[in-house]
């Protein structure tokens, strides 16, 4: 037997049929927001992603030369791409440029639980507004979608890269130094956070500062407490979502997200039954229109992890209920069959879902079939019944039966 | 700038409002049919395609090694993925199973005008029920797609690969000869087709009988000038397609499909407003599963060009209406900002896209650009309006403006 590659999926009806479900749900909440759907290709030059994250994240992808010579990748992430888009094609729309997008992503590590090489990422990203009220609007997609999605806990996490930066800044540390001690405590690896910034040439009352600022985890008014520019912005941002009224959110001063890009506001979604991998979205604003070619754009966004959210959902009990195919149409004799292919396209033809049998079965081994994909009706096509222009209709949850007119019949199964 | 890679595409909103749309009635149509969803991963080991496709694809494909040495391949096509899905997880469930799939393939060639490096393709296959009326059921299923996408001038051609068959082997053919004519005869290359016929024994009368046939097309009754059991399959599975009142349809004994794994029928459905690259689907009976190390299991399938299609509407001048905007609030004044915010999140709870001015402009301006999006309706949120408990709504159509109270907002936007 051929097997699917390592660390992909293939996905079932029943597991389809949930993956739709939520998909259909985010792409409705992003255009009740105002965003509207983009796609880009999957695999891309392999430089727009070395020019974003920088050139080790190539041992991290599916990265290889195609036939013409050309390094090409496929994608590990979506916001590189739509940006690239952006600065190519989209610069002439109106701003701000709303978009969102719904697809794969690749990452070549060793496969692990909930972790694939072939994931989901569901994102958006707001482009041309530089405010609190733009990055409020993008956060409380965010929390819309996961709200929409009907998980019960979870939590928005949100802190600003400013704050960190300004006391890393004003306790002598130079720009260069900063985005590697931002990394090691993005991480968490305090010690060599530590180091670093005793390199930079920081104190060590300054360095605890620093530290104790990336635990602080709570309500809004702690911001009261490390007053400054980027304490500004972030209470009117929380201001206007709580005019959106999302209440499950946090301040979290230690949100650093270790990539130079970012430029303000940074966030992230838990769900907490996912234990150590709780985190189902990241985001925050950035630029890196520049880094393409493109003139500096402000943008915020982020990306939903699809899988995760899925699982979240699961873990909590929240599947949604699956389609059940209306009707299944069962001819009690040959001379019967054609009368009952009639009845299953004009069903379809008016939008009832319907099938009929396909193997020339007895009418038992056809109710057992009927039962076993889930149908909720079986309508047995009789030449008795036709001779008055009806048909058996049995309910397959309850067994009762009983003789329809097919002019009735649709009334009924609509 | 970074461009996107050759041969593949980026879409735009509008474009995706499109392609969403038809996915959606595509995926509809399936459902009514009983057929359900799965998906399987963009790339495949090489072996899977090469294994159903001969070696030669490799030429064709985007194939390389990962780095764990692996031969890969983005996936040429969804057929051969579906049905190693099946051998491997599906075999146990109830048949005939019904399955669809929708996503992106890949073929490494040079771009040209409607041929893309990454393209999509819409496509079913029910296995396990080798009847007349299962391959009735998958054909109805292609053409009630075209039917329902709304395309106007479309031609269903169904042939049988016993036919040819049959007459290659009646004339003297070897069974090993017959898959290199059929295929030059797929082709509609004659001269190489009856040199290989001569190679093969066969005689100059039968040669040019078996040309003549490749070239058959019309209305189902020509049948009767061939007689014989293919024939009388084709007849059943043309009486259930009048079942189903489907009436584009013709015999084409010209559809040959040129590869080996083909068993019965073929057909394809062609767009004639698309000229010379006319096709938008096509499709057949088969077996697949032994040679991905399953037990035999005869199938029924077909793929329709998701672009083709696509472009063949937008030929007949068929495209959706865009979805636009309800509502784009506007504060008078940034002390009217908040409420700006509350009412926009309170539309959207309430099902109404809903979007606001995320960039503090006047008024004014914001009329302009609420006009660029497509927006419906403006809201403006204006003190005095205010203090009545009331906001102005602005058609944007018709420029006319009411004063309405935050209460009939809701249902006035429904």
């Amino acid at each position: 037997m051929i097997q699917r590659p390592r660390g992909t999926r293939d996905f079932t009806p029943q597991e389809m049929e949930t993956r739709r479900y939520l998909e259909a749900l985010f792409r409705h909440e992003a255009e009740l927001h105002g965003f509207r759907e983009i796609a880009t290709p999957i695999f891309e030059h392999t430089e727009l992603f070395t020019l974003k994250s920088g050139p080790n994240i190539i041992d991290e992808m599916y990265a290889f030369e195609d036939k013409g010579g050309r390094q090409i990748a496929l994608r590990p992430e979506l916001t590189a791409p739509a940006m690239r888009f952006f600065v190519n094609d989209l610069t002439n729309y109106p701003r701000p440029l709303k978009l969102f997008y719904f697809g794969q992503c690749f990452r070549y590590e060793r496969p692990q639980s909930g972790r694939y090489r072939e994931f989901y990422q569901f994102g958006a990203e707001l482009i041309g507004a530089p405010n609190p009220e733009s990055d409020a609007e993008v956060i409380g997609l965010a929390a819309a979608l996961v709200r929409r999605s009907g998980l019960e806990n979870y939590t928005v996490r949100i802190g600003h890269i400013g704050v960190l930066r300004g006391k890393l800044q004003a306790s002598g540390a130079t720009p260069e130094a900063v985005p590697a001690i931002l990394q090691k405590l993005d991480k968490k690896i305090y010690d060599e956070a530590r180091s670093l910034m005793r390199q930079a040439g920081m104190g060590e009352e300054d360095i605890e500062e620093v530290v104790r600022t990336t635990q602080i985890v709570g309500a809004p008014d702690l911001l009261e407490q490390h007053p400054g520019e980027a304490s500004e912005y972030l209470k009117e941002v929380l201001a206007i979502l709580s005019d959106y009224e999302f209440t499950n959110v946090q301040v979290d001063l230690g949100v650093v997200r270790g990539l130079d890009y970012y430029t303000g506001i940074v966030f992230e979604v838990d769900a907490p039954c996912l234990g150590a991998e709780k985190q189902i979205c990241g985001g925050g604003s950035y630029s890196l229109t520049e880094l393409f070619g493109g003139e500096k754009v402000f943008s915020t966004g982020f990306a939903v992890g699809f899988d995760r959210t899925l699982l979240a959902l699961e873990r909590e009990g929240l599947t949604p209920e699956h389609k059940r195919l209306k009707a299944y149409v069962v001819p009690t004799s040959d001379a019967m069959r054609h009368q009952a292919y009639s009845l299953v396209g004009r069903l379809r033809k008016e939008g009832i879902s319907a099938d009929v049998d396909l193997m020339r079965r007895s009418v038992g081994k056809n109710l057992k079939y009927a039962d076993s994909i889930g149908a909720r009706y079986v309508i047995i096509v009789g030449e008795k019944e036709a001779a008055q222009g009806a048909v058996t209709l049995r309910d397959l949850a309850s067994g009762e039966q009983r003789l329809v007119t097919c002019a009735d019949l649709t009334i009924f199964l609509k």
